[in-house]
């Protein structure tokens, strides 16, 4: 199966790079990118010397031009993607990385996970695949949402996320002296995420879904964590929900429930390359409130793996091809 | 003046004898600690050789021996400052650093900004510093609640602190390689600041209070942001919580609001090595809720810093004596 | 093939267990390691949960005990393999990553790429895994020395680790406050990986080696770069060293040459969770002294993935069997 | 006394804020920088926010106009302080902390503790402050060749430097994700410092002084380690080498000595923020060479600290003020 990636050169691309080159039935036939058009792969990626993905010179993207392939992946910065894909030939399957056509009509959400979702996703030519941060609260909301053991409205998500999540464009504002040892709340007004996360959980409620989300940036590569509180709808117990979790994941290779009775909670740093999602669930004893914990990488789950994963399942192969590998720890 | 320290190889005792060697009224004449006992200060700070300071041998500490000094700050672990401290002659003015005496009866609880607490800690002998979390999230939240513009109950509070925040104590269980690209939640059951917090918010609030407290470890050595969320009494306008807080205060020296609308909002790595704290508002527009963010360096107006302020005010200095110099950055 | 591995706590251990688990040929039979006995691998490593492995229970060492299993990858700290591997059966083949045998009679030493030592791998029962720091200064070094290219004597070894050199039992000494944002030398009057490198060096160059090696710790988890300097044996030539390089690793599948003169060289983050070595050259114009890099990852070509490698040798397999995958970047 | 700043963006330049803002004698009253021309330096430095300084508005760099101070630190990138600094009036001291006036004629090179050189600068009306790599690798060389302990030709320096060694302007190619858990040697063919070393060494020898110097960077904001390489000029003893250097500071209020024989030696973290530098000696015992290291902050004595230094000096000022504060630890 021949595939490409555009936005090779971003933090995105360069792990769909990765995901594909392991992938034991995906060959690397095209790879395009603006920014880095005329260089060989070997040059940007200097442990490609000697692979034969390595001789393939990077194409600046035309998508009209794109043919001999069965599906793209497009990591493009959000924005820039619309246009172009529409003129990708109808033959070529894609996944969208990046998030502009997240609930557009004519493309399927890929967040493989959520309640009758995989089946879409398997019929589908044109995944949007689901942001990062989207992705990790999601995860975590969705199984209480589901049997209605939390409200709907006023839900806050608190959630922190490493320096790869703002895009390698945004790397000149994020210099190494400025962006290690701080920290700090941004998007306070409005972020792109939000209605996303709305939708969803909408759809997953059967009603209206409010959110306050506060994202930051943390010194770190990768990993996003997302602290989620939400009201009960009747007095909640971190038993039930967890029992909730387990019901609506069972046989989910990629999400990973950790019991937040045993001292420990998740972990960003234990999705660290991987497709995994490490959830948790505590009741608050003072309020009351649910607090559920989803921990990804962002690079991960929170985009080039999960595309990945939606790409499995358009093409007929099996879910965790490629994906199959432990998370690099330390 | 002379003053000692005790506990002065942990973290928040290391930063308190650098504060107290640039203190132009303060001369160190006591140093204690059990697990550097015998050493002289030089030996465990390099930067002290050829100080007068360096000289100094640090004692085990046994309180009733202590003499000639006017004041003592304490900065022990949570559980091993009550017995001895009790031993401390009565002459001598105590700054308990550690979390032992905050809000127990005959100890001033010493966060110098909350309303009306700047001259009972002129007057006290006995201070009880206030633990690193609760200074970012009160500084943040009670100039809303003095106002009445937030409901007292059920406000979430989600930190996020830098490793010193866990003491020296525990540096064993936070290895680089396993700190460092890591990030979770902790505490998710209790957490010894949430009555601290609570009793103050009440205080301040005229009733009682609740928070869900959820605090994170974040790959950094200092720094502690609180992204507080409450209910807004009635339907909140940003302009007026900052209002609210200008008012509240108007003259402090180490206080600094961060207007949010213009793009930023308060960055820990603004606080590095001062006793600064930095604040932020926001409305929430899809849910209405509050946002209230505090910044602070840890060891600065969350330890040490925020204790020289206190030993300012007992002694008579001026207030911002030894705590003057600009935060470091980068 | 059933392989087992003691140590699997620690952070050679963790990453052998990666590699293992993504082996085609490998099934883990065994896991052992002391402090973590009793406990299930799922339990240790969140990310196992559901794997086969996962269910694994770490047994005490008990070496007699070993049982059903073709290989043994040993990663327990130096000084502690030394006695109980000799209770290992004698039909179980050995890798030992830790130092206690190399350089030991009837232990092969296991830097695959050394000229001829391929041959005698493939024919070992027991294997001495290189040193990390030998492992990235041998592999610059070895081809000028093949070629006479530089004097065998007084080579300098300025070499930067990453923390997880230190291993996991040294964490407590190297806590994230204290290693963060510090840079230091250590071991200046000796370090155990001397002998070993003026071992390899001698045999390559036939004639008496010797090096000032001067490890640092760099605040960072992975990564090792070897800076050497040495004496030309004639006025030196960049393109020469790296002809010399092209020969000897000519076909090598984790040698990767970085051409100097294009303004760039190796970097250890190319190498993150690989089995690969950069390497680079240069003559420094003002001394004429001959520059040779090498950078890896030290838990990778440094310590588990060779150990890989020689397994796969030893065992008949593909030699890239399970260590095709590229470096985690970024 | 009155001062300005031009370059006050940079992290050079920041540093120079923060000693001058906390400088006992010093009043700023003049701030410039194109780059962010227009703001006030509150904007910039929200720390600054009720200082007075910080109404000052950072002005666009026009070196005719400047009046009304008596002394100028200039913090530019090297290539940029030439033209400009010619045209400032000559009633105005200059520090030019960039590398455009080193061993120029009619500028004094500002590395106070060089044998000899804190006259020069006590008369000089234009001081040339030292790169950051030769401050650290000259303050350790400096003693053993004024005692003829060590050959001046064929010296090793091998450097490493956190990243605000590269000036803000190149804070797009050092972004954090890049940065992060990344080391490399870069400069291998030439780099600007080198005549600087060599003819400060040459002064201090006598004779002709030829050095291989090889710069790294290190993921860290702050910090500079030189480990340099000698040959001795007749066999070397660890103990004559640090009487050496002691003789040669005798009195050097910002030298401090770490006998590396007792387990450690010179940590770039024990400098940070401050002027200080630490030096070790060590013999390595299996070639003779003699090991010199130097750990100064970068932006410290390898920058503004030092030009603070300098500035003191040239205006009669305590040769410490504003130089006294500890280093930040952790």
């Amino acid at each position: 199966m021949k595939i490409g990636i555009v936005g090779v050169s971003g933090y995105g691309g360069s792990e769909l790079l990765r995901l594909c080159v392991g992938h034991p039935a995906f060959e690397i036939a095209y790879v395009g990118g603006d920014s880095t058009a005329g260089q060989a792969l070997e040059q940007r990626f200097p442990a490609l010397a000697g692979h034969a993905a390595g001789k393939l010179v990077i194409e600046p993207f035309a998508p009209e031009k794109i043919s001999g392939i069965d599906l793209l992946f497009a990591s493009l910065p959000t924005g820039k993607s619309r246009a172009p894909l529409a003129r990708v030939a109808k033959g070529i399957r894609i996944v969208d990385v990046g998030g502009d056509h997240r609930f557009v009509e004519g493309w399927t959400y890929g967040l493989t996970e959520l309640p009758g979702q995989r089946d879409k996703i398997r019929g589908a030519a044109r995944i949007a695949n689901p942001g990062c941060y989207p992705a990790a609260a999601l995860l975590a909301l969705v199984p209480l949402l589901k049997e209605g053991l939390i409200e709907p409205e006023g839900i806050v998500i608190d959630a922190k996320s490493g320096v790869t999540g703002t895009g390698r464009g945004g790397a000149s504002d994020f210099g190494y002296a400025e962006t290690n040892e701080d920290l700090f709340a941004y998007g306070l007004e409005s972020h792109p995420h939000v209605p996303e996360m709305e939708q969803a959980l909408a759809q997953v409620a059967g009603r209206k879904s409010t959110v306050a989300f506060t994202p930051h940036l943390v010194p770190m590569t990768r990993g996003i964590l997302a602290t989620c509180y939400a009201r009960p709808a009747s007095p909640a117990d971190a038993k039930r929900l967890y029992a909730a979790a387990q019901a609506c994941y069972r046989g989910e290779p990629f999400i990973k429930l950790v019991p937040a009775d045993q001292g420990r909670s998740a972990h960003t740093g234990w999705a660290t390359g991987s497709n995994l999602a490490f959830l948790s669930y505590a009741v608050n004893a003072r309020t009351g409130l649910v607090v559920a914990l989803g921990a990804i990488d962002n690079l991960g789950k929170g985009a080039a793996a999960q595309a990945v994963q939606n790409a499995n399942l358009m093409t007929g192969q099996p879910e965790t091809a490629g994906l199959a590998g432990l998370p690099l720890w330390p």
